[in-house]
């Protein structure tokens, strides 16, 4: 397929050569130029704007960090939406606002354009290993048009409606879990080390009773360990990610304390200057609150 | 070997059979004499007493519903504390408090008996299959004569360490990590519901990439089919290890902001008189709180 | 003074009389013009358009809703922005956003206009009865000119800094300190009545021991006799209130854990139907989450 | 009247200084006798033990520490319980947990002896001037007994039902509401010198329009004064009091999230080593976290 992938960092990169690798036929674009060139290589297209990467694509695929930077790409000057053809699909990977994605669904329908949300669960590893997990939702032939795509990037895809915005209402409640899982983490490290246990027979014990899943090991493993560093996912994109739900749960009128708390405690950590500490620093926080020193 | 077996309750009755299984010999005394006889059929002797059943075992279990029974059944009349021989090892395996844990520790060791405390993961169907984890601490002489009895009743034993009160800080911690995976779970599922996603497709979701483990998988689908009863660990139980949990940190000076969040959950599903539902229904009081009416 | 005053709701009215009878020479713009009618009578005449109003106005009240009616009212076509004459000040009494409150500052700028935040503290009843406070900021000359006009509508007006928006922080926080107030009396009257304590007893106690002010003295009273109807102020407006204060602690940095809290409470009450009741039905809310009855 | 005495700290000695003054026949007791001692040359008597001092009183006032304090002075070797005469009664204003004051009722009745909870709102100053109010509990003619002894010790006495249990309640209650406001004026004075409002100013406006009582004006006055020492009131004795009303809350069914949120913050200052800074410090803590640095 022709396919126009706008946003080509840490997780669209890895992304993108693994559609070029498919057979796909990629032009790309990245607000620094200097990012997407290593795609050239592999037999991408470098565009100067999102508006010449999307002109003659079937489908256009959007990774980027946050809704300024989509807001911009799509609406913006030289934007995607009044160059991409209509029929074509734009793919929005991006973790993004409910509302934002519900305005996107509404213009491109506007245009004749399709729509499919389908942000990912996966850390640039598992974008390269392709072992992504996709979130989709949007018109069922607009996502079976996008399924080649979605398979040459991803593990596998979960279908969640029709409604694109549905989609980003799972991901931002799977990025709640795994923060909330941290705050539980951090606690219960805290106390079980204030009380004496050593960390690593704590991690042994959960690892041995509840933790199947690699998710919630791989932290507890980060916090027993105290290694923070490098950042896998930073606070102050776990705060973005605990924003956009709070906002979906008010504009749905559906209380969430356990997500206050947990955006309070991210909060806390982007105030004391440790925005870029990965987010299970906030297990950090809740040791120092206790008084532990190291 | 000889042992004593207080507390022939959901938990007690089938650990105690399969001590008698593995061909110990069992002594059981239980407050409710009739829940106990059943086990005069595999070969137990009921008691009259704690201390009759105490009397010359080479090991006294204990499994009672909190701290005021273990209290009475080991301080009280005709109590255990008196009966137990000098060198016989109390195995404490109630979810107990820190504080009553340690005056434990200190009681036995006055009168040169030994205490293990061991407290247990799993369900009454556990018990019986024998898949429980236990959680155990204290000195390793006593741990080991113990281990035939717990190879006995439990899958895996994890030791956490010589002073006895750390496994039953572990173990609340756990207690605490799945209730807090519940009011977790309840606003997510709360939120995607209200949002229009099926709770069905959540749940696929889910289990497909946080869920590895049984605990939150089996957790997440009785909340997404609003399956309350019948309760397998009560909210009123829930509650009671939420306190004892806050109590210990308090004592280890940890503030938990989560865990009182948590507690609060419990506390309002007993005050609204729902107590003897499964602890998972603090999912519905999400739910409730959120405007949703089933 | 020659005054635009935009927005004669249940606050803007009475102001606006307030202003007339000072001997202000007032137009007035509402967006249902027959709530502006009655101020004709007073002498005031009535505009068409916002812009209409303010053409060659020395000062533009806004006492509007919410940021989206501040932004259509101000940028909006028709709005004041264009209008209001060089050296003109907007006074925007509304509580809005810090973030807007800044964007209004700069924008006024490029224009050669003034803006002087200036959010009450009151209810209609003060509005008529002149005994609102105001909380102002803006350039000191800018305020001069308005001193005028907040004498002919308030008691008194504290000025808090040349940057408008700190009166909006302080504003926001002034309605954070009041609903923190009305939850906390929530959860004391909840424990008190079901302790068997008389919720007037309790009052009197409160009466006399911590409340010498107004203002608690009588959310205190509203909760001691269960009196959430009429509404005064509703859980809908308090709660547009709490998440502008979220917000602006956020861009600030500043977690504020009880203002989180207390905005779940008041979302609680937005999604079960009650979002007209008066707010201090927060305190109906933590009783019957305790269990009682009425 | 005849008074038995027991414990002269801070509060005590200038009540019992005031007793002497209105003419009194006091024997007073103090753990440290030399606490005592000053009393002798106001006309007391010392006595060895709180049973001496109780054997031919009328009355016997007990204002102590805690629960534990209380607890041995009543039923304690040498305690007043089986010395105080039958009829006499035991006036009781510390702040204990409403449990304790249950249990000192019945145990009172069973001796024939009157029990009257009477805890004190106010600071060593105000017990100086006399200037305290009482909450007292009780049977009617108890209090009438009393009422010599409250006129000669404090400025007011509400009496809040027969039932002595009801005093301790409304006074925890009490203590809630003023760490509840420290913890609001902490958090938004953390807000307002952050985004740039001068603390001075804002304390202005507080106390220009909420703060009538002098209680929150003193408080905000040393948060903004950022004036933690000396400490009139712990963060310790705070986090004494919070667990005391959560633990009456939680027996009554009754779930305070905005209290369970104070109680952490009280103990975040307690594990960080400052558990004897003035419990107002909690508003440094919130300062702190936002990232202020003085």
């Amino acid at each position: 397929m022709k396919i126009a992938f706008l946003g080509t960092g840490h997780m669209g990169l890895p992304m993108a050569r693994n559609l070029l690798a498919a057979g796909h036929q990629v032009t790309t674009w990245n607000r620094t130029r200097a990012r997407a060139e290593p795609l050239a290589e592999h037999g991408a297209r470098i565009a100067e704007t999102p508006a010449e990467a999307a002109q003659d694509a079937e489908a256009a695929i959007t990774m980027l960090a946050d809704d300024e930077a989509v807001d911009e790409v799509v609406f913006g000057d030289a934007g995607i939406y009044e160059a991409l053809p209509q029929e074509a699909v734009h793919l929005s990977c991006s973790t993004i606002s409910v509302s934002l994605s519900q305005t996107l669904a509404e213009a491109h329908e506007l245009q004749r354009q399709r729509y499919v949300a389908a942000p990912v669960f996966g850390r640039p590893e598992a974008a390269q290993a392709r072992t992504l997990k996709v979130v989709a939702a949007g018109p069922a032939d607009a996502i079976e048009l996008c399924r080649p795509l979605l398979d040459a990037v991803a593990e596998r895809t979960f279908v969640v409606g029709e409604d694109p915005s549905h989609a980003n209402v799972v991901k931002l409640c799977g990025n709640f879990m795994i923060a909330s899982m941290i705050e539980t983490l951090g606690e219960t490290f805290a106390l079980a080390r204030k009380s004496g246990v050593v960390a690593a027979t704590f991690l042994d014990v959960l690892n041995g009773t509840f933790f199947g899943s690699p998710i919630f090991g791989g932290y507890a493993k980060r916090i027993a360990g105290g290694e923070f560093q490098p950042a896998a996912f930073t606070m102050a994109l776990g705060l973005k990610d605990l924003r956009l739900l709070l906002a979906a749960a008010e504009a749905a009128e559906v209380p969430m304390p356990a997500a206050s708390q947990v955006r309070d405690r991210l909060l806390t950590g982007v105030a004391l200057g440790r925005g870029q500490d990965d987010w299970s620093a906030a297990a950090l926080l809740a040791a120092e609150q206790a008084g532990l020193q190291d």
